[in-house]
């Protein structure tokens, strides 16, 4: 179960201590993620030169890579940056876009997690899938599968990588692998704004900057992602509007709200 | 004509079927573009690297190539993308973005044409003149030429091309190099919102992976763009309001209402 | 003193010109900083390529270059298109962003410094300390310092460089290295709108290709900066709604609300 205290607390503790979390993301995310992470309290850099791989992840609380917008030069950055941080002993949170859609998204997701071994998977239903399925195909970005058609596959992701594994989508799922949580907050108005998955990402690694716990953080994060979706649809007329009442909300949102808004 | 009873039922047809559309587009548009493009219900995609265009050309609806901040790097994404997007038969969109400006774009954009035969070039009036008169300049990325300049040059573009041309501007107009299409419709805030004329290149495309008619595809996007630009003028303060608004309309907007606006 | 009739006809004259302003920016920035360039009434282009840097730079009335998401080959463009500003008698504007996060960053700034030698300097405390004390270090690209820390930094760079050096922050100071002016117009949401002070060297640059005083330039954008961001900060619930407003402000600020709200 969710612990509605630590849920509380963590979202006081990114606003006291604005982590650094450093993300290799894709152009299309880039802004939106950014003014997530400032509204809710924590400091983003976004940085992917080789040449300063190891000096920004030693400076960072944590490092988020997503491969939405990938090409060759990018993935020499991405790897650079996620060993240093596996070296480091630092939390890695990976967001496989697009794995499934194309041979090269697969395979570089795979040579992420063989070489970075991050701590948090994060992903929609049929990239989830994918990794752990050659044989399903995604449609481009968006998932043509129902979250929780990808509980079974997340867990074996788990269990083969030692990462904590969340599927985002109707349902959100958090799994070790052995013990798994669902969020059920949440609008399906948010799949209408580009990269709300992508900063679903940003904002687990700015949770397990704070929360030493991989799948606390995780779970936390995601009911963050959830609750403020939710309250920011119902006072918006269409994406558009969401995009702007969301990032409103994650600033003005007290732990209260929070904790009395999550469900499970 | 622009045929009202097609009109509305491409808005329909994007909606129900959600067209994959291939965007290679510049750095400044492509989050206004993906959201518009999810607005409206198509699932937009952004990827350039060379290792998977043949792969993502070969899942999408239609391809989108816009050269606003191109590179070498991303001139070679663009041209594998095309080249297997003409080898399988399907729409590619050239939007030939500063053509004028500089020569490596007007050369770039005619490499493209070349290379790829776009289905459908859309541009604003200077970019279009640019292609035709080498002696043409424009002013940065922003036309310094009425689109009804350029009316000559799209028909002139057209027939030499193959391709249906579009000019976007106070008037819109599409053009095979026969017959020629106006529309009257938007707003001029619509050229202070960044990316506009490039989010119409998308939903050129959109429409185009529904519609086997690239004249009626073209007519129909430029219709609903304007359409969409001058009812969400009318309740925005200013470009920042107008932004929100455009999303916002692009996903409650009525069939009815589309008909009930454009105008010739 | 800050002259307001100056100030009002430095924004007078932006709308009446609108000069082309080549921005070599980064991928967090680029769609916002547009925005506000074109809502103030400037023409905005974002160009990296090397090929067509010294094409770009005789068109463009200034050049703003931001180091924000550097690498190796866009450094190319960036010091292309400086020594071609730089050869043409034009106005640079630098920003130096996370200069102290990295040596990476700081020693990128420096050779932008040494090569290019931009006619103005615009960043954050951190980063302005950082160019003039190696021993500095930036929390990303946030400021850990005060502007007002930042000062005798400041007036050093500008003696060393010949630059004028703007620091932004809750003051904002412009020093030549000998005269000093402030400005205290401002609110503490704006940074947490991402790129806002990205965008403000880009105003910089606006300004500076229509006022021929570098210094006079520098002053006038950090005021409108400053004023529009109070303004649009008063109406707004939070960050989302700011980036919105604010972008409606810088479109329809009149120059009596310009001059009647500014303070130093």
């Amino acid at each position: 179960m969710l612990n509605k205290e630590k849920l509380a607390a963590d979202l006081t503790a990114i606003r006291e201590k604005s982590p650094l979390v450093h993300n290799i993301t894709n152009y299309v995310a880039m802004n939106f993620t950014a003014n997530a992470l400032l509204a809710v309290g924590a400091s983003p850099v976004m940085a992917h030169a080789v040449e300063e791989m190891e000096d920004m992840t030693a400076i960072a609380g944590a490092l988020m890579i997503n491969i939405g917008t990938l090409d060759k030069q990018w993935v020499e950055g991405m790897l650079a940056a996620g060993r240093a941080m596996n070296n480091r002993g630092g939390v890695t949170v990976l967001d496989p876009v697009g794995a499934g859609a194309t041979p090269y998204r697969t395979q570089t997701a795979w040579k992420i997690i063989n070489e970075c071994h991050p701590t948090i998977i994060r992903g929609n239903g049929s990239e989830i899938m994918a990794l752990v399925n050659a044989n399903v195909k995604s449609k481009g970005v968006d998932s043509s599968a129902a979250s929780s058609d990808a509980i079974e596959s997340a867990k074996m992701l788990a269990k083969q990588t030692g990462a904590i594994v969340t599927i985002s989508g109707a349902t959100d799922y958090v799994t070790d692998g052995e013990r798994t949580e669902q969020l059920t907050n949440g609008s399906p108005m948010q799949t209408l704004v580009t990269a709300m998955g992508c900063t679903a990402s940003s904002m687990v690694a700015a949770f397990a900057a704070i929360n030493p716990d991989p799948f606390e953080a995780s779970l936390h994060a995601m009911a963050l992602m959830g609750v403020v979706g939710e309250l920011a649809a119902k006072k918006s007329a269409g994406p558009g509007s969401l995009l702007t009442n969301f990032n409103d909300l994650l600033y003005t949102i007290t732990p209260e709200e929070l904790i009395n808004t999550v469900r499970q």
